[in-house]
This record gives C-alpha cells, sequence and structure tokens, in this order.
C-alpha cells in the first residue's frame, strides 16, 4: 500500500496549476519512446467495467498529417464565420491548434463495440465507454507535463473525416487528436483566459447542495 | 515556471497505479471540508473553449441519497437479468457500488446550454463539452486518492431518474454519480480484475501507427 505526502500532494496540486493546453510547440523531436509511455501510462486509467475501450493511432506520415492540418483549417473557418463583430475579431486572433509546429500527433478513439469487459456498467450510459476515453486522456496530459511535455486538444476537427483520413475501424469513435511536443513557454493561466476570450470562475458557482 | 523532478513523475506513476474505483468504504465521516476542497481541485481541470461546463451536487438529503440507491438496485438487476449462466452467476457476486457505506455522495452533470467559453471548440464536437466534465472527474479522483481517499464512480443508474432526484436544471446532462470515502482497503488492482471478470490488457494491444 502506497501513501502520499504534503510534498507530494503541494506538487501534485501544482501539476494541475501548470499543466496548459499547449498551443505553441518548439519543433525539436520528443524523446524516441515518448509517446508509447505516456500510452502506456494512460492505460493505468480507469475504464467502466475494466473495458479498455481507449485506441491510440501514432500519426506519423506526412500527408496524413497535412489532411488532419486541412481539415482544421477548414472546420476553424467555419467557426469563424460563426461569430460576428468584436467576438469575430478575437476569435480570429487566437491560436487553437498546434498541429503544424508539433512533433508528435496523435489521434484517440473509443471502441464502441469491443466486448472487453463483457457490457459492465454501460447498459445504461452506453457513453461512459468515451468517458473512460477522456480519463486515460487526462492521465496522459499530467503525465506529459510532469516531464516538461506539453499537450493540446484539438477539437475543431471534422470527427468523419478524421476517421476516413485515419483508416481506422468503423466501430471506433473519435475522442480526441492531441499535438504533443516541448511547450515555446510554461504559464499558469489558460491562453483563453491570458486573451481575454473567457475567464475562470470560482468552484462555488458550480456546487449545489440537495 | 514549475518543474518537476525524477520522484515526484515516480510517485505520480504510483498514484496512477494505486487510484482504484473503490466499492467498499469505512462509514467514517470525511473532514468537513473535503469534498469541496476536491470539486474546487477539479476546477483546475482543462475544459473546451475554456467553458468550465462541470456542475457538481452535493447529495446529503437522506430521502434523495435512498431514492438513488433504489435506483442503482434496479437497474443493477436489470443488469444481471441480460446476463446468463456462469457470467450471470460471477456478476451477481460483485459489489458495484458503495452507495450504502460512502459518507459523500458528489453527482456530476455537464451544462449543455451555458454560453461560458462562447462555444469555442465545440462546433464539430459538441460531446467535447461532456468530455471537459470526465477530466474534471478524473483530476479529482486522483486528489482524492493523494490523501487516502477513495472514490467510487456509480453508472448503473438511470440518468433521468437522477435528474428528477436531484431536480436540476433541465439543460444539465447527467455524467456521474460519485461515492467518495475512506476505504475499507488498498489495493493496486483493479477489483474486478480480482473477481477475474476481465484482465488488463498491454498498450501494444491497443497503439496503431498511421
Amino acid at each position: 500500500m502506497v501513501e502520499f505526502d504534503d510534498i507530494f500532494r503541494q506538487q501534485l496540486r501544482e501539476l494541475f496549476v501548470w499543466r496548459r493546453d499547449v498551443r505553441r510547440f518548439r519543433t525539436d523531436p520528443l524523446p524516441n519512446d515518448a509517446v508509447d509511455r505516456l500510452i502506456e501510462t494512460a492505460c493505468l486509467s480507469p475504464s467502466v467495467g475494466l473495458s479498455q475501450p481507449w485506441r491510440f493511432v501514432i500519426v506519423d506520415h506526412p500527408a496524413r498529417r497535412r489532411a488532419v492540418v486541412d481539415d482544421f483549417i477548414s472546420c476553424n473557418a467555419d467557426a469563424l464565420n460563426a461569430y460576428a463583430g468584436e467576438r469575430a475579431t478575437r476569435y480570429a486572433t487566437l491560436k487553437l491548434s498546434g498541429l503544424e509546429q508539433a512533433p508528435g500527433h496523435l489521434a484517440v478513439f473509443a471502441d464502441k463495440e469491443s466486448d472487453i469487459g463483457h457490457g459492465l456498467g454501460r447498459a445504461t450510459m452506453p457513453e461512459t465507454t468515451e468517458y473512460s476515453v477522456v480519463a486515460a486522456i487526462t492521465a496522459m496530459w499530467l503525465a506529459a507535463r510532469a516531464e516538461g511535455i506539453g499537450l493540446g486538444w484539438v477539437s475543431i476537427l471534422n470527427p468523419d473525416r478524421i476517421h476516413a483520413i485515419l483508416e481506422v475501424p468503423q466501430s471506433w469513435k473519435f475522442i480526441a487528436y492531441l499535438c504533443i511536443g516541448y511547450p515555446e513557454a510554461e504559464c499558469d493561466r489558460p491562453e483563453l483566459e491570458q486573451a481575454k476570450w473567457e475567464h475562470r470562475r470560482s468552484a462555488t458557482e458550480f456546487t449545489l447542495r440537495r
């Protein structure tokens, strides 16, 4: 049995505070085994009924990477068009992905049809399959930051298009596209907060008692 | 800027290994502010477009807790009926929730209609709202274990029923019902693995290259 002390808990809190969604990467490569080690850590995560529904796709082929970047550019242009006035002006200045600089590209899917776990815990809430994959991504994100590696989650993508670009099995649902690399700079504040897009609220604003 | 060392990284890995889905709780109470502190930590998590869609409901009222337990009993009976033979026999022996013993009950929702974050990053993947809430739960789970507190995620529930029992706003989507308390025992292996319900696979089994 393992116990943790105050020093560890303080550092863990610092990790939560300094874990960022990184969009500005240095282009120097990651250590060869870095992404595989992060995937291995992700697999220590909880999953509904021990279903381990996470499926990882390390994207190395330049043509596939380029197609993902092109899909982002297209989806981001559509997103800009949905804003108007001052909000549109501000959106246009935001840097929302590091796809072109990040040395590591990792797509993550949830296998919706695997029998691993024998369906336990998923009957009334089948979406817990996707949630298990998100828990794994969160673990990987924290582990990455602990070794100075930044991770950025890009969601401004067309899931069907990503599915086609990566030629993955039909039963896999697209969850996240992750940019991985060394960040240009470290910060304890979200980039969208620095850019005055949105501000962070207090936990009490989000808590009810019943 | 904060850097982490090898000792912290080793302990973080131990935290991932020893974080369990707890179903067997001691009944002694948690410190008064424990759940609020965990919620505050959860709010340090990443969220799509800084939307902070997490909504927490601390469930203290005995009648509401009883109604949740009754819903679990009903859903779990249905789940058992869906198995047959040896698998059904084995399912019947599993303890799948600590709802009756855990001193803390926390329901977690995603607000699907909040304008916080101005929709950024959610146009093509609106489900990233739910995913942001799962990331927050994962952070809380790790922080809890670091102070010796166990958390168990119960998904064998009817979301509509939980919504009604807790009388929360219509736009909130039910994500998780969490039991929180001190675990009876600590273990580095999932209970479903110990019970031979399912075994853990290697990360390489889940990784493709493209």
